[in-house]
């Protein structure tokens, strides 16, 4: 017998994928789990290896206090505890630490592939991963990109999906991401800004904002200068905002790079919308290094997980920050919660064709 | 009589610049000169209008404690105050509030030269300036592309100068400055990298630093993540580094722009040398916005400035913040103190070809 989330009314379900083993991301899942609030808010299914979990466990000294089943289709319908689907996939002799590995790769992949497979099957309204390593990724699947083409891969949905940094209230969406950055400028178009700011729109309201306040960055140093350093803010930049005013949206700007967070520090916003990655990442892991979610919206469901890495520089010390994390479970908690179904929040997805 | 700047052994000589008439310039001006820590260490000479300084003096609140000159030829000796040159250069009624004009730029370009040329003629150790607004001084002298060009220009010099941000005891330098973002990526290489780390090396031994310890930022996001995003990394900035290293110098990384500043913030270097200006602006000014310093360094004689503007929508209130002039003036006062004359710090300055 299938559980469905319906089981359990109250408490959105949140799918967790344990991330790269070879850094901290074992001891984080563990740490996360053993949070009394976050126990309470959500029920758990998280996809991995109870002995990488143990393990984790022991590096950040907290007691496993959960229920662990061999498949997701054996999963009790109600219960208070976090549930593991122990994949048994990745034997902790076979973990090399602080290296990226085909063996790591594997495992997180996996695991990411289930949870994911498991929203999409209605029976989870969120995923939350630990940190993943990029390289480990790729060797385990050469085509990952980033996380969105591997979450569009399993989905099979071709959607407008797009990362968001978000830092307590303050969000961070971006028109051109992991680009190279002689390429950015070639990419800035009316046409992406209005889509990007549409998409972070949508999102924002998904997680509770009546009507975002979204400032719009410059693209050139002191916005161009009036011309004399670039003219995207006179030609496209500025008459996006214009467009976007005029539809209905709350955006503000353009405004120059090095002063729009000065202002969204100071609450003149919710949102920064940055012309490429490092604009927004420069400022926003300044701000909060230690509390950034790494938000990916524009699918059916939020998938959420922290911003920094896998830190295989302190891994298996026992001294990794939970804090991002924890913020990252939440803020999937929360837009889960806002939605009615997780089939509500749908229409965004269509095929891939 | 020439009063020469060795008249006071102690304290150096500043020549100070009173900026744009039509914001917060005047009241900074006058509130500068009034404290008492600023009037013990500097011998200010200041250059500008008698009446602008006034009505700045009333807007700040602070009284005038000032000798008043009609040229610098006739500068007392010894005094313990500031002095100002009364150049009669502006009438009160022709200043517009808010408004970048003519009367002001012509007011602040000939107090900037004056100062220039104040300190190129080995009377002064160093030059400070409350804001310019860049519109006006564009009206005033058409070919104001930046301070760097006015400077070279007003003192017949072609040197390999810079503006540095120098926020406390970290300092940003940049590859590039005031160019479109779509022209940063060719302007990099190797040399360029080179030769900015190596002024700002020598800028920062000016200042006091036995041996300033350099991170260099990536240009790309993660710094090109392997080459998957731009190749810069690389082929130019690593292999830069590297040579920088060889040489002597303290270079670190390159780092991905996004974490730069976390460790910069956390000392683990001196400066970040920066691939393009935004990428240390961002940071700089959400760090301190209000102590914020723009030093130009590379001419024979330190120039320092508030890094923020004229600030037109608080002028007259009473209202701006004097920590970052304050800052400014106390940066030109260090380096003035470090050189043992102003001939002695002019290596670098050669005639104009």
């Amino acid at each position: 017998m299938q559980s469905h989330h319906a089981a359990d009314s109250v408490r959105p379900t949140i799918a967790l994928a344990m991330g790269d083993p070879g850094g901290i991301s074992s001891e984080l899942a563990a740490k996360l789990i053993a949070q009394d609030d976050i126990r309470a808010a959500a029920r758990i299914v998280m996809f991995g290896d109870m002995r990488i979990l143990e393990d984790g466990a022991k590096v950040a000294g907290v007691a496993l206090d959960i229920d662990t089943v061999g498949t997701e289709d054996a999963l009790p319908a109600r219960t208070p505890r976090p549930v593991l689907v122990d994949l048994k996939n990745l034997d902790p002799s076979d973990v090399t630490p602080a290296v990226p590995t085909l063996a790591g790769g594997r495992f997180a992949t996996e695991n990411f592939r289930r949870a994911l497979q498991y929203a999409a099957a209605g029976r989870a309204h969120g995923v939350a991963f630990t940190p993943f390593n990029k390289k480990a990724m790729r060797l385990a699947y050469p085509g990952y990109d980033d996380e969105i083409r591997f979450i569009a891969d399993v989905l099979k949905l071709d959607c407008p999906a797009r990362e968001f940094n978000v830092l307590d209230e303050l969000w961070n969406a971006r028109v051109t991401s992991h680009i190279a950055l002689a390429e950015v400028a070639a990419a800035i178009s009316k046409d992406a800004i209005l889509r990007n700011l549409a998409l972070a729109d949508a999102c924002m309201r998904a997680a509770g904002f009546a009507r975002p306040r979204i400032a719009v960055a410059a693209l050139n140093p002191h916005a161009g200068d009036g011309g004399n350093f670039g003219r995207e803010e006179i030609d496209i930049i500025a008459p996006a905002v214009r467009e976007a005013v005029e539809r209905g949206y709350a955006a503000l700007g353009p405004y120059p790079a090095d002063t729009v967070f000065v202002r969204a520090k100071r609450g003149e916003c919710d949102a920064v919308l940055t012309m490429y990655h490092d604009q927004g990442q420069i400022a926003m892991k300044l701000m909060g290094f230690d509390r950034g979610v790494t938000y990916v919206g524009g699918f059916p469901f939020p998938i959420c997980t922290p911003a920094h890495g896998t830190a295989y520089d302190i891994g298996g010390r026992g001294i990794a920050n939970l804090g991002a994390t924890r913020q990252a479970m939440l803020l999937a908690i929360r837009i889960a919660s806002q939605a009615p179904s997780s089939a509500a929040a749908r229409p965004q997805g269509r095929a891939a064709s």
